[in-house]
């Protein structure tokens, strides 16, 4: 193996342990011991490529930015739909998600990068609305940046709720009574009934393999 | 004074102290050394009302329990908005209401607990709803248990969001906001135009006064 994927096999495999742990233990609990005994690698190594659990964590952040969703559905709006779907599956099965989330949620020392998650799933959300919004899919009126907000700030209690009572397990039917709630304020009456408020079945049935960090 | 007025003081002080630092510090990391010295009194004092950390949060929450509103409002489901309001500027003011919400947020060891704050919350709201489906408020169909949830799961991230990015300084705003994009798929659209999205003048301009913990 060449000296590079070498390197980016480490990163990756860093990346995952420490996502692992954050997602456990929870930011200020997490000890980069743990990470190193879970990733396999020595201390060295560790330290090539991220001098502290903070910058574990940053980078943690910056794998969950490049999610950014893609849509040819002629109904612009299912797009938004579809995306939370996604990410409550991913929250299901994907302990890098999971780290993500808990960093942004929890009062820890890393409270200074605790807006970034936030912000990077509001302007995903933002640039679908803006397609939707384009095709004269959403009310008059509606402030784009404030919809994205009220979506992503609506899925983080949700979800939030989920975890506590059921685990996650009901997060996609508590997405769709979200969307069944929300719709009205968001779009036009006549675009509801032709809207999907069920995940996909392409990503609903087969449990998605986990997602492997992307080196930078 | 009577030794069972000193008890409740007593009890009082252990319990304001321990909201400080569960809010300040998240349950795992609150040392029942650190309760002690800020209530001021002996650590026989704290064992005899207390026999645990566990038993001080929960004795916490059940205090943000016994918050039930009763409306004279004509329109019932305004006393729902008020009621998300009053939180809103609790949050703000009350470091008991804010050590409940970091309880119910986080995951740590009270995790067991956890839901109860949002079954509490669940049970106020729900209650208020019903007496505005009772007046013919709500859509038709609407299932009170699920706008319940959805109301306080929708606070839930809301409150976490505005903590995050402005230490809770705009959550009035956002609570407006969220009213504005949930009212088109709860009440009548005959009423929206009827309800207040802003704070009761009553409680939004003096601080209110720190909430004094109530003995059991």
């Amino acid at each position: 193996m060449a000296q590079q994927e070498r390197g980016i096999k480490s990163r990756n495999l860093i990346l995952r342990a420490a996502a692992e742990v954050f997602d456990e233990r929870g930011y200020d609990s997490a000890s980069t011991t743990e990470i190193l005994e879970r990733s396999g690698l020595t201390r060295g190594a560790l330290y090539h490529h991220f001098p502290s659990k903070e910058a574990i964590a940053i980078a943690l952040l910056s794998l969950h930015g490049e999610t950014v969703a893609a849509t040819t559905e002629p109904v612009k709006f299912q797009a938004v739909i579809d995306h939370t779907f996604l990410f409550a599956f991913g929250l299901q099965r994907d302990p890098l998600l999971r780290a993500c989330v808990r960093l942004a949620v929890e009062q820890t020392s890393f409270r200074a990068h605790a807006s970034t998650p936030y912000e990077q799933s509001g302007a995903v959300v933002q640039s679908l609305l803006s397609q939707a919004l384009e095709q004269g899919e959403l009310l008059p009126g509606i402030d784009l940046a404030e919809a994205a907000d009220m979506i992503t700030g609506t899925f983080t209690g949700i979800q939030v709720m989920s975890r506590v009572q059921t685990g996650r397990e009901d997060l996609p039917e508590r997405v769709c009574t979200m969307w069944r709630f929300l719709l009205p304020g968001l779009v036009h009456p006549g675009l509801i009934c032709r809207l999907r408020l069920t995940p996909d079945p392409a990503i609903a049935e087969p449990p998605v393999p986990a997602r492997e960090p992307v080196a930078s």
